[in-house]
């Protein structure tokens, strides 16, 4: 069984990011039925999702898993929805900002996670790790990935699982923050990871 | 060189509290020459000042670090000042809620910490733990606790380096929250205590 | 012209709802050409959509500015989308709970306002009234009614102007809420939907 | 009855402050027997507390109500104490960053707030006017012109009956704003103003 999971690097005023931490270091999993196929995608509108799209169309995942930062969360956030639509707040790492457009004109105008978020939710909560569902991932790269890899899925191999995670802040992050800002320790990251793969492992069984 | 350090029992909707945990594991210090007494004190409004004070009579510390919990910060807070007010949101463990009183009618207003707060704070930032400085410490049982030990030092041993430390929630407590609330691993506390009593050390000498 | 608007009976552990007073208030605008039907729904998971539809239905309006109360938000919130989900996290007026079902199992996974978002929220925030874009309405009543006009237009009368506007609580409800808690004058929501409905009447001519 | 209300002018990103403006409005109360004397202050670390202290000196009132900005409350602030505490965030309007210094170097800690709180909390709520204690009024130039005119008064006329309001912002500073910011409008502030001066010339009689 085989398992696209992606991060992205640093953008904005941050020198490291989560996500891109979290997927360097998910090298293996316990399930050795599980082969782990891993990438940082870069914080550029165009070539991320183009990145997504050679990833899907050279490795052909069973299942995917793309993780993303989100600064000002407290919990894990399990995304239910992808929205076709690009409205940056701030420059990707090109410089490109894109102010209200879709991602695909003659797209659906969402598409929903296929991945297992109820069992995944209560897999996390159980275990005492901050999680929550979340409606909105935003309108950024994330939601582009997001999108993107829900629509090629659809085109390409319609009913693979796959879904966006949004990790909280590392408490690095949040100690160079002059603000209160809301961080999780990258084990417990980790911790989660592991958990998450695992309840998608036993659902594509 | 004898510190004390205190944590709290759980109260309110809570079972368990960083601080009491906290205080538990605090057996033993990297430095030889620090002897810790620790001790959990009851969230109840009478027997926790009476606690704080026969624990400063018979112990004589060098200095006082005193940990509560402050469910809904996302940083480890050094409290700057310690008011002669107790006004309580809850009732204490006890059942007891009491409505804008002083701690002392005769006491001073207030009082300052006496811990090196600013080296604490550059420590603690510097090996990326979320830390702040604090101008409240609200007017509950931490705040009594942080006022009665001020007190009862500046009556007896004038000073001496003492203070208190407000711990964000728990992952397991923000896992059960059914809102966002930020919380910290536990390791990240005890690396956080070991360095503020190191700097505490260090300014001792 | 005719535009329909709309807003909702109190909900929850409100009794009052600034979206009701608002369209109890709205019976005339400043355009003679603008004709008001103005409408309460309840919030109730069958009968509001019901209650819409038949609205829709009866008076076959131009275009439609729905209203609703979203406790916490800080501005005027214009939606931008309107998702195929009901997971409520509190039952309706009814004790009706539902979790995590499609509105329409065969409907869009989503619709996007039609309103000329854009021009309105340059509108509001030029007389300094707080407005944002909002990428969630939810998945409870006022998403619920959001995406039943939208669907319902879809089928009957596609490119009608339609969307879903989020107000803050009304001071008098952050008086009585013993947390901190955003609200807005009920005479500058009363101002904005004026503006609003400006707006609107601008883009249909 | 000679009562003096106080406000700031702008400072930091603000071009407004609303303070200044219900001070300037503030040119009668419905009470014939109270005189009001208003000032508004420089954001000036030298130059505030000198105009609090001269205005004291010329007037010499029987109350004092000092109000300033606090940029991301939600509700009026009925502040509860005054700390001997500078610890500047921004510079103030001459530039001037001050640190970790006291006031008032053999000044008392702190003064608590002489004005009826209790009585002025029950009735802005009871009007609907979102209200709170608080028991920080920060460490900035409000804090400083709160502890000043506190220890002048206590200097000179003990038991005057005086203290420090924070305002939220104004809707206009909150549309501005490119973040959720709560807000309130100036027509319930200057209704706050009268139900506050009407509860303390009750409380003068």
């Amino acid at each position: 069984m085989k398992i696209l999971v992606t991060g992205f690097e640093p953008f904005g005023e941050s020198r490291i990011n989560p996500s891109q931490m979290l997927v360097k270091t998910l090298s293996e999993t316990h399930d050795p039925q599980v082969t782990l196929v891993t990438a940082v995608l870069p914080v550029d509108q165009a070539a991320a999702p183009d990145m997504m799209q050679a990833l899907i169309g050279r490795h052909q995942p069973e299942a995917i898993l793309a993780f993303g930062l989100a600064m000002g969360r407290s919990k894990i956030s399990l995304e239910r929805v992808a929205l076709n639509l690009k409205d940056f707040r701030i420059p990707d790492n090109q410089g490109v900002t894109i102010t209200d457009q879709p991602i695909h004109p003659q797209g659906p105008p969402a598409y929903y996670s296929t991945l297992p978020l109820q069992p995944m939710l209560s897999a996390l909560v159980a275990v005492g790790i901050p999680a929550e569902l979340s409606l909105s991932a935003g309108a950024y790269l994330c939601n582009l990935v997001f999108y993107t890899m829900m629509h090629t899925l659809a085109l390409s191999s319609p009913g693979t699982a796959s879904g966006f995670i949004h990790l909280p802040a590392l408490p690095e992050q949040a100690a160079q923050a002059d603000k209160p800002l809301p961080s999780m320790d990258f084990s417990l990251m980790q911790k989660a990871a592991h958990i998450l793969l695992n309840e998608l492992a036993v659902s594509l069984k």
